[in-house]
């Protein structure tokens, strides 16, 4: 599948803003496809956060428009046997390592192709140990955001590694699932989607009850704790204005149950 | 007011870098308009700092030229009652919520038009309860960058929220002024126009002398406490190669005072 | 020389991300020079930072195609007598503070044209104290991405500033460098270039051994100490997974000292 022409690049890595790392990426990206439109999706991923970096990147790399060719890295096995992917899905494309960065694409529900990014005829040389976002990757999805064809990049992978994504479970009681990540306000994404968590009389986190789900951060008092449905239509678990990921001490992993109860909520959504 | 095509797009938030919710904007913005260019102004705002929100905006908005749309989205009261706006003024829009962050505009002194943002056919659907960020106002500026009329935004509004701007005001001793913010570099601004300052003989923050307003960071001694006239026009409290917010303890709302002399200062600018 | 147009800049400053001072920047370069590309380059520099900013632009400055314009400042003399310059190099360009921030342009193996920025014509006027980045150092970088010819901006200066660079030197044991800075990895990046690297049979850092130099990060265990190539083709100390400036508690001027052996390292590279 060729992509637009001129075609489009986001970068998010866990380079920092101080570094020139990222600017790097984008003058060989300026340098090999001029045309090219480059949107910084982010260069704040915390060092080596993988499950970070693929948590954003399932925020926005559907909204881009078809074509769109989204770099990640976050890359702590940069130089290492660990491989270099191109990943095709819903009309976009992903390049990165194969850590599980770019698990959201590996994870849509259409057809996904997978490609190992092999031919080093694409590559920045001397291709560093270090640094494979300049050297690889950006020359890569230059390539590509202008067209490029995939069998020009490598053979067919068809064992990508994927983050493990916990699945909530029904209860008797009605649901347990897990915190998947805070983000920069405090507020706790959950893996409960909201047709699951609306149905719950009490939503408990860490054994800690916040009540049912609200309708938004207004619906609490200042300072108070609070579930609602995320902007990504899963649990989430807020202080309206305030940090519940500060207040319960809470992060990745920790226990989110619910109380199965009247649907009263539903009507309003 | 039709923006000029192919326009420009700013986005001030305080979403961060490591989330992807800024990326999720400017997909929605690739998706919707292609052609606009979309700056980012800044997303490291401390969460929910609508007066730090404002101060910034008021630094770049008339930099732009005439046509460019301005997306500010530190939005507390996100899902609740408050409205979203577009404000035109100068020339440029802005888009965001209706608590003050639009205060810049509002204040501007040429005519001045404020609409709300109604029209649910601009957004992007479902739209969610905790970001309109990405599913009103990206949707709703990439409208306006384009030459979309205000009259499709929504009605026209007559008391948008505009945050309280304290006046200085003249002493018989001199000025009475306070300190709106602090940056980066723990420079105090203040809300004391330069012509009001440079006839103080002495400047007092908090109580302690600074001396007369100097020329520039470079008529201080590294480390010394001087009052200056920042970039703005306003009277500024600074220390060189050091901050002034650290060394006196001072931020927004303490009281800077001036002592009325000759003038001497005044031939130099 | 004139770059090619449409043009392209990039910006490196400390100015942060909270207080719309790149925007700044940014909305004069769009008034003035619409159809130029602006790209940041970070502006998380350390206030007054002007080694970091020097290593940061040495990252990215040769990866940008000839013709883009390298905007840096880090100005904590701004005001003062220090000159505004811009430098030509490589058939890039380069403007900010006479500080030593754009010394990787002046050390440039080649041709080096540097002129000092006189011409106020072409400024933002009025001129402020406080903010050159956005009344000379923009327009100026605007004026030459669209093809404005030095000798419209001022005269020629023979002596711009340049920061010390140390060189490395050959010991009857080895080699003796010195750390020149960490990036936000903790990585310890050195003066000591990969031809001189590779011969140690032992690297030592503050005194502590840290092996010979090893091929990539992955050779060593995570939380292992360990010397290898950076991506600039000079000696890094670094941890697997880790932080080496927060191990070995080193910084900017360390000693590194590296003890002759067979050099066995070097076919692998």
């Amino acid at each position: 599948m060729a992509a637009a022409v001129p075609g489009r690049i986001t970068l998010l890595t866990d380079f920092g803003f101080a570094d020139g790392y990222a600017a790097a990426m984008r003058g060989v990206i300026a340098d090999r496809a001029p045309g090219v439109t480059v949107d910084d999706a982010g260069h704040g991923i915390e060092p080596g956060d993988i499950a970070g970096a693929a948590a954003a990147l399932s925020r926005y790399w559907l909204e881009y428009p078809p074509g769109t060719v989204h770099i990640v890295v976050v890359d702590p096995g940069v130089g290492g046997s660990r491989r270099g992917l191109l990943v095709r899905a819903a009309g976009r494309a992903a390049v990165g390592p194969d850590n599980g960065v770019l698990t959201p694409l590996l994870e849509s529900p259409g057809p996904v192709g997978v490609i190992e990014i092999r031919n080093a005829a694409l590559f920045r040389h001397p291709v560093s140990a270090t640094f494979h976002g300049r050297d690889v990757f950006a020359p890569v999805a230059a390539f590509i955001a202008q067209g490029g064809l995939d069998g020009d990049v490598g053979p067919a992978v068809f064992d990508p590694v994927r983050l493990p994504l916990p699945e909530p479970v029904s209860t008797p009681a009605g649901f347990r699932g897990v915190v998947t990540g805070s983000d920069r306000f405090g507020n706790l994404a959950t893996n409960v989607p909201a047709q699951l968590a609306l149905d719950a009389a009490d939503v408990r986190v860490g054994g800690r009850s916040v009540g049912r789900v609200r309708e938004a951060f207004s619906a609490a008092a200042p300072g108070e704790l609070l579930a609602l449905i995320g902007s990504g239509g899963f649990l989430e678990i807020a202080v309206r204005d305030g940090s519940a990921a500060a207040r319960l001490a809470a992060g990745r992993g920790a226990v989110v149950e619910g109380t199965a109860g009247p649907a009263t909520m539903k009507a309003g959504r």
